[in-house]
This record gives C-alpha cells, structure tokens and sequence, in this order.
C-alpha cells in the first residue's frame, strides 16, 4: 500500500515547494495542489530528458487520467521531495507513478498515479512515442 | 463507462466557470483544475445542505482520495456542469461521485470521485456522521 | 476614492464565482485570486466583442502592469459582481479599471486596474489596435 | 525606474520555482501568479523572522493593496529569485518593496509592492506592531 512507498523506488526526483495560496482555509494544502506537483515533477523530467521540447520529439502529453491518496497534511511553507517512476511505458502513452515524501524523512505524504497520452501538436490525435522517447524514460520504469 | 454517463443519473448540480488562468500552455483548462472545480461542487453541496457549517455539524470533511478521468478538453472562457452523487454513504467518510457535461450538451468532459473523511476540525481525528448529516444527502445516493 | 465606486460608472459586467481553493488559511479569498478574476473578467469581455480571437484581430493583449486596493474580504461560496470600463484607450495598449461588488449590494470589495499591451502573438513585439478593435471597446471608456 | 532595481538593494531574498499550471495559453507565466511569489516570499519572510507564528505575534497581515510592473516573461521550468525589502514599517502595516530576477543573471523580471495591514486574528481590527515585530524587520527597511 502507499504507506510502505520507499524513496529507493523511484529513480527520479525534485523538490518542491509550497506556496501560501496553495493553503485552503483548513490551513493546510489543498488536494488540488498535489496534482499540480505531479504535472510539475514529471513535465519537468519530460523536458531534462528530451521527451518534450527536442526536435526529436514531435508530440506533446495530455493527462486522460490521474489519482492520488492524500496520507499526511502539508502546511506552508513546507517543502516536499517529489519522486517519480514509470509504471507503464506503452506505444503511445505513459503512465507515471509518484510519491511526495516530507523532506527529511521517510513519511509519504501522499502517492499517485498520472497517465499521458502523447498527441500530435496540431492535430490532438495519438502518436506513437518514438524509440529516442521510450529510450530516454526507459531507466525508470518500475522493476517487478 | 464514463462515457456513458448521464445527467440523470446524478441528484445535485452546479455551474463551474473556467479563468483565464485555467489554461496552460496547451491552450485548456489544466488537468488539476478539474480537481479544484469537484471540491468547488461538492462543499457548495455540503454547505447548502447544513453538513458543514451548522451547528449540528461539528466535523469537516478532509480528502483523502481522489481520481479524475479527463475525456475531451475544456477551453476559456467555457463554462461546465458538473453533477454530483453519492457513491458510498459511511459511518466516517462520503464517496463523491462527479461528472462535468459540456454545457447545453450531453459530452461529458471528465468523470471521477472524491472521498471525503470527516474529522473533528481541532484534533483531526474521524468522527461519525450525525445521522441529521447522513439524511441531508441521502437522497444524493447512487441508486444500485 | 475606491470606496465610492459605482456600479454606473462601469460598462462592462460579468458574475464571478469562488471556488474552495481560492481561500487561503485566513479562510477568505487570498488576494492574487482577485487578479485573477481581473483577468477573466477582461478577456471576457475581449473575447466577446472580437478584441481577441477573431480574424480582424490579429494581437493578444499581454499585461505589464496590474494593481488592486482589497476593500472587503470574500468567503466561499460567495460570487462577486465585476464591472469593467476603460480608462485609457491607447494605440498599443488598453488600461482596464475594474471593480468587485458583492452580490446583491453596493459594498464594493476591491477596485483596481490593468494595463494590457497588444503584441503580435509570433515575435511578441508590439502593435497598434486596429480601428476595428478600438471601436469594439469604445463605448466602454471612462466618461471625463 | 523598475527596470533598475538591483539585487543589492534588498535585504531579502528567496527561490521561487514555476509549475506547469502556472502558464497560462500564451505560453508563460500568468500574471497573477507573480503576487502569489510576491505572497509566499514575503510571508516565508515573516515566519522566519517570528512576525508571524511566533508567541510575541498575536496578529496576521492582511493585504490591502498590492501593485506589480511586468517587465519581462518566465518560462516553465524557470525559477526566479525574489527580493524583498520593507518600503515603509508603519504602526499598524508594513510595506513591502519586491522584485524577482531571472536566476543566475540581473534581469529584472518583475517588480512591485505589497500592503499588510496587521490585524487581530479574531476580530479582524487594526492592532498596532509590537516592538518585537517591528525589530524583527528593521534591518530589510529601504535606504533612503
């Protein structure tokens, strides 16, 4: 279960941070929020590796599905250490999986999944991920 | 499937505006938005309906899972209907079931569910519904 | 002063609403939102009149300087009355004065204004309204 | 003029990173989003500086006015290096002075104010700065 998430299993990282208005007016982040972490953790390790942004890489990723279980509150202005894997590497699609953990510590604060489907720019229509796309993601997937 | 859903099945409903600020650099309403307008719709349920913010409802509802199927692009400045049930009614918890239909039209653009915890709002911990809260969304529940 | 504004003396009116996220842990509305609403109130109203998005419309208005008094705290779920005029019609830009009523009254909760400068959405650099674009907005400007 | 602003000349500084929900259809950093960093980096400021939280600081700040000049646009992924100096301590507000540099040069991105009016957590009533608060910041106040 999410609870025994271990950084150890997610090959890459960023850190991340709160902002003030991320707080709802229980005081702490908003569920929302986590989602946009996601999308920032794995956009961003997109574009490092070349999957996004290169001229070898001629499509862009739509979100068609996300989850997330929320295990422990996060108060500005926290940081947390985001990690992400690929659970699933298809033809045209990703599917990543990301856990927050409290910086510092061992707690996961929430875990998830993310499922792009790679598009056509223009058109919005599915493509197939090319070889340099899949090669450049391929030492994250998770190991069975 | 969520592409069959219909209006009619979900009791409660409520007009979502998109912002300008919705959009990314894709042109649509980004994915964590979607999350935002579910909390929007389901606490304006709950507070009109006396579930929180009376005084008979001494608990607040915390998220503790959440899931989002996104099934065709939302634009600025659209505005969407989104729907609502009751998926499961507990002892602690509610399970939210939302959809966003195109407005005047029956494309729905996502589909997902939201699980509310409710908790005493000083010591966090999960408290039961009264049974006054159970039975003002009853009739919200999802017939089998 | 901003306190002494007044629903007459803005042509230009759209219904904004507030959504969960947007309070921070004061429980209210937190200010960046208010521009925010600015933003969507504006490029509303440039949608609709053809200032934006049509084919005799050849720029997009970006913002280079913004400013808001917050007047009066906003709660979820609360919608607010924004009102829109022009208080400069330049050749390259438009300043927007803008004005947040609460619903149903004339408290005002924030007055502010925007200034937008028209760019070529390719190079970005800036170009002169068309007449087309000017006279779409002109019966919006400030009476002396 | 903003355009001049050198990091020298304020005393406070903090990263602030972008998310991809940041941008808006124009492809960078919506505007609003710049007094959300202006928000968070003051606000860090004063928790660390026990302002605010801290036992001696039996009040919160309150924005009643804020202004910003946008000067040149941010990109996802970019981070930003914001400035903060205190323009005027006042009995019962402060002000602060901001600007945000692009990261490892002197570009000025954006620069603006902000306006806290302290007030008592409960009733929301002006209350004067305590000596403490006021000490806390003292050496951030602009040079005249």
């Amino acid at each position: 279960v999410a609870d025994q998430e271990r950084r150890a299993d997610y090959g890459y990282w960023l850190e991340l941070s709160s902002r003030w208005a991320d707080c709802d007016a229980y005081g702490h982040v908003n569920s929302p929020v986590y989602y946009s972490w996601f999308d920032t953790a794995l956009t961003t390790l997109l574009i490092e590796r070349g999957v996004l942004r290169s001229p070898e890489s001629p499509s862009i990723g739509l979100c068609v599905e996300s989850h997330c279980r929320f295990l422990a509150p996060v108060e500005f202005p926290e940081t947390v250490d985001a990690r992400v894997r690929i659970g699933k590497l298809g033809d045209k699609s990703l599917r990543y999986e990301l856990a927050l953990f409290r910086r510092g510590g061992d707690e996961v604060v929430a875990a998830g999944w993310f499922v792009h489907v790679f598009v056509d720019p223009v058109t919005r229509r599915p493509v197939s991920l090319t070889d340099r796309q899949k090669q450049a993601v391929a030492d994250l997937c998770r190991s069975v």
